[in-house]
């Protein structure tokens, strides 16, 4: 339906206004800028809350259809729904009041206030969990805000697998932390235009296709868009170049699912990733299991090398060792593979008893003092090492956290498939290549985009049902040789 | 009203996704970003023609309304009137044809074949004849086309003031061509890089505002965006660095106008340049009388030489005479000061008599040639070198070129007062400090906007009735003195 592939255009097109603001708008243009995406907001809200759509939908017979096109409906039903069960004045309350609680997060996080920050919080609480209420029509509160970044799943499967995670990685930690070994850190100046010229070889390495996309610098490193117009960005610390390499290969990951989606779909629903979960399994398991493989650092530590001179790496063993080096810290942006679920694991059960009522905001911080202590071992230090660190509970998004590590146990779940149907592929690695691993992915998920549901999704990839086990079986065994446990 | 604030954002939109496809899109994504442009253009013109606009206009009492009220008034009614009258679905046509035309006339053109385009030329006059009819309600046709780039103007306007520039122009081309006076051309190799750094020196010194701008590379220079986002771009060729140079300064021109347009008018009608003829008067006069002046070329020849080193112009005579030598060319793009308005005026009477029906596409290029040779004293050597050089008409826009001229001699008007009202000008250019100027230009013209219409917003500025006779003072005494007439 054209209209639905306008909508869809539009999207896109809102989506670039994005990347615009963070990769090249003149700082002067802020202020024109929200109100020019407040315009796109409210052109795609009514263009998806269109009677025309229900009306539309009403009168289909699906039967005819084939899988694609039930899927194309099903889709379109899903996100026709979705808006027209929130009021029109609430989507524009939360668009107001996340919009300035970014702000006023950003100026608590800066002066290490928490009490500046909570008053808004609650706000955006109570009006995430009005949504929530609209959406939910009786049902859980908390599923039904995961349900926009996760379609399907519920907390109480989430909880069941996180549950299977947080001893062994709690136990894990604890044993890489007490095993004496110190890998040493990287050091030393890393020139930033060359670092850059690594990047765009890092990206091409793992497949990403320039002629739809492209690289920039930003703040924070995101991917952006979909089809044929998937464009990345990394940062630059000329002191730590894994920063913007690991960065550049995560979000080469995300784009090239976006990339990599069947062109047929292109400017549908279809035409895009499935969910939250399933977008971070590609990013993540080209950055981890991929990029932070022995067999690749390898090759990226020879690289390195002909590249930056003698860094003071000594040998691939030691620079495999400094790449997966595990630290004790406080931010989740900056975790290592042991300790990133943990932070997740925390904020998961933090948000959802937030949403669900049984967590007041003014309890939020020492909630999340004594998890914190309780999985990590030590006493938070200052606020913005705490609750302060992220953005997404300011701008209201509540149910995002819990698919990181859902795509970690999905990359966990293709990473193990994976080595299954390729026993060789760390010949490959070792190479620099990574058509082998890629195009596995291309075949086995990316291609399909939106066609069935993510956990589907992922069991059609791996032939089973997707599950923790293969996500701990390669921590423990890579982490336990590591640090000899 | 809201709705016009939010349409003009949508418009502002639509402009940055010109912007972003002429220097940063992937190759791959062309396909993609049409569709994107078309959702865009049917967005805009919904809502330019949505009838609550009408309503509205018609409910309105504008007695109370202070002059900037009343000039949005006229401005939205202007606007709501010339999109209702045209049918949507020969807007549509029109949007389908011109752009398949742009690609055939591109191949045209490579190919040198006039028959080719020939065909789809006349499609597109036929369409255009036809909106014309639509807009002018009896009047003129070619009238009606010209009051979409200045309004108010007529074609006998026009003619009147270009009939008092031709026989001078032809007289002045003439004597300076036959002076035996062949000032060097640039040679020598401009590096890129440095080139760009020059281009962004050359931004600032007239005034481009940052915090509000960036500065790119693309195939064809071009500023983009009102208010505060408005963009330029340069080109960069090894070779020719003045095109660089004089490319930057004709676009911080246009932008200059955005940029410096009150801020109270920011996102509405009033918030933008108000005619194309103004707005090349912006450009022409920072690009010409300004740029290539003796005073300004003085320091910028010092400033080459630094940056540059000696690249074999013999002191700031000899580069003032190189920047503004006067070369036979069949090219308008190319042309100089002297030349220019010559390629103008014959595509206006061209274009003028194919719209009016007094010329048929057939016998179009007979004409051209016919009033080339008489113009510029040699006959046309290739179609791509006469009637295919440009894009314009292959993309619907008649009633455009003259107001190239028109900038022209707006310019030769301001520049006029200018110099009456700073007499010492040429100091402050010489130090290469263009405050007085630029501060001129933006109180006079510039901070108003769409106040008042474009021949007022002239007059006001110059304290009377804009004519042709100060840019034929000007070019006369200017290219005078360099040629010794």
């Amino acid at each position: 339906m054209a209209f639905q592939r306008e909508t869809e255009a539009l999207a896109q097109v809102a989506g670039r206004l994005g990347w615009d603001q963070e990769t090249v708008m003149p700082r002067g243009a802020a202020a024109q800028r929200g109100e020019e995406m407040g315009a796109m907001e409210a052109v795609l809200h009514a263009r998806r809350t269109d009677p025309r759509v229900g009306e539309w939908l009403a009168a289909l017979d699906d039967s005819a259809l084939d899988e694609a096109g039930r899927a194309q409906v099903r889709l379109i039903r899903r996100g026709y729904t979705r808006a027209s069960k929130v009021p029109g004045r609430l989507a524009a309350e939360i668009a107001r009041v996340t919009s300035v609680a970014q702000g006023v997060w950003a100026e608590a996080r800066a002066q290490n206030d928490v009490g500046r920050f909570l008053p808004t919080l609650a706000e955006v609480v109570r009006l995430k969990r009005e949504e929530a209420a609209h959406l939910a029509e009786g049902r859980d509160l908390y599923d039904a805000l995961l349900d926009d970044y996760e379609p399907g799943m519920t907390g109480a499967e989430v909880e069941a697998m996180f549950a299977a995670l947080r001893p062994r990685l709690v136990a894990l930690r604890e044993a890489v932390l007490g095993s004496g070994r110190r890998p040493e850190p990287l050091r030393g100046h890393f020139d930033g235009t060359e670092q850059m010229r690594m990047a765009a070889e890092l990206a091409g390495v793992f497949g990403y296709d320039w002629t739809t996309g492209r690289l920039d610098r930003s703040v924070h490193p995101f991917s952006s868009g979909s089809g044929t117009d998937c464009r990345i960005t990394t940062r630059v610390a000329e002191d730590d170049p894994f920063n913007c390499f690991y960065s550049t290969i995560h979000e080469v990951g995300h784009a090239s699912y976006e990339q990599g989606i069947d062109r047929a779909f292109l400017l549908t629903p279809v035409g895009q990733g499935v969910s939250m979960g399933v977008h971070e399994s590609q990013s993540r398991i080209y950055e981890n299991q991929l990029g932070r493989s022995r067999a690749f650092t390898g090759w990226l530590h020879a690289r390195m090398r002909e590249r930056f001179g003698d860094f003071g790496v000594d040998g691939p063993e030691a620079f495999y060792a400094t790449v997966n080096r595990v630290v004790p810290g406080y931010i989740r942006t900056e975790a290592d593979e042991v300790h990133y679920n943990l932070h997740i694991l925390m904020r998961f059960d933090l948000e959802r008893a937030l949403i669900r009522g049984a967590l007041d905001v003014a309890d939020l911080e020492t909630a999340w003092n004594a998890r914190f202590e309780r999985d990590f071992g030590v006493p938070v230090d200052m606020p913005a090492h705490g609750l302060l660190q992220d953005v997404h509970w300011s701008v209201g998004l509540f149910g995002y956290f819990p698919t990181y590590t859902l795509g970690n146990l999905y990359a966990g779940c293709l990473h193990a498939a994976l080595r299954r149907d390729i026993p060789d592929l760390d010949a490959a690695l070792a190479a620099g290549d990574l058509r082998p691993a890629t195009g596995w992915l291309r075949e086995r998920v990316q291609r399909h985009g939106g066609l069935r549901p993510p956990r589907e999704t992922i069991a059609r990839a791996i032939g089973g049902e997707p599950g923790p086990e293969p996500l701990l079986a390669y921590l423990e065994a890579k982490f336990g040789e590591l640090y000899g446990l």
